[in-house]
């Protein structure tokens, strides 16, 4: 997505370990906007007549994730992350490891909230590792839902979650990969 | 609001300790409908003409911030919660105590993305003891800038933060305030 790219480009901050910094509205200041946009560009790609929820995890994917949820029509849940000890009956959970906090943390959703006859699209501002989505794809699978796909709006293509994903067999669809930011430059994956 | 009050009454589950679960429509599995239409209620209180930003707290203050910025064409940010030690340069900050988590926590904002010339409408889910909306308010004090008021979906009165708030001279607007949950029912302010 052009436009994507080029907020990223003029606004995007690449900090020592990889990091991309994109605060300013994406995940810190929210340009809804854009994320409407956004919203739009997921619509081109996805079968949204047959998608029944879309599943998001906190906090950052939420912004986007309602917006979508408000443009399509399609309810909206988003995990919550605890820590192991917490899981309670009637809990959805997958163990995912946050390179962020450097520490394992649950993904958690009340089982009510996904039936297994939702087609479920999952759906997050970043991905990197792919940790977050194994996740909340492992909850999809423990609610025997189906999954759709899964909707991200920024991937860091070099560090390989998008592209593991992708060899098992699972539609992820992200607005603008980077597969490079090694120097300071951000380079994108050509379409 | 009345669908507002409906929902709570036909979905809400009153727990122990007086906790209010609403996570069927408000803060786990979300209803941005009911959200669009609580956004147009609170315009009708609020000059929205006169506000420049939209500021709220993660993790379930989002969803709502979110489709209230893109149905006012008023951009949004989310404060993010952090332990003390993690405050750096160029961050607005304030200490506050989570009740739910039993622990003082920071409210941060990185200060570029609140301008002395912004009039800021604080925002959030619920509001009880108050003390992440104060954050939020410490945290426009902070910037220099105006606080247009507080516009909440769900109060818990009994707990007094809101009506605290209300005698120090905020605008404190909150679509259902439940005044009473103590026998396991829910009862709510009149208007």
């Amino acid at each position: 997505m052009d436009e994507l790219k080029a907020r990223i480009l003029s606004e995007g901050k690449v900090l020592p370990g990889n990091i991309i910094k994109v605060g300013s509205f994406l995940n810190h200041k929210i340009d809804t906007d854009l994320m409407s946009r956004m919203a739009d560009e997921f619509g081109k790609h996805f079968d949204l007549s047959k998608v029944s929820l879309i599943l998001t995890i906190e906090a950052s994917g939420i912004a986007l994730a309602s917006i979508c949820s408000l443009k399509w029509g399609i309810p909206m849940v988003f995990a919550k992350k605890a820590k192991s000890d917490n899981i309670e009956n009637g809990i959805l959970h997958s163990e995912i490891y946050s390179y962020t906090y450097k520490k394992t943390v649950n993904v958690m959703v009340e089982a009510e909230h996904i039936k297994p006859t939702d087609n479920v699209l999952v759906m997050d501002d970043f991905l990197a590792n792919g940790e977050a989505v194994r996740g909340l794809t492992d909850v999809v699978k423990g609610a025997g839902a189906s999954l759709a796909g899964v909707a991200i709006a920024v991937e860091k293509g070099f560090q390989g979650g998008g592209d593991r994903l992708r060899a098992a067999g699972i539609d992820v669809y992200s607005l603008a990969i980077i597969d490079d930011a090694s120097d300071g430059t951000i380079k994108f994956r050509e379409n």
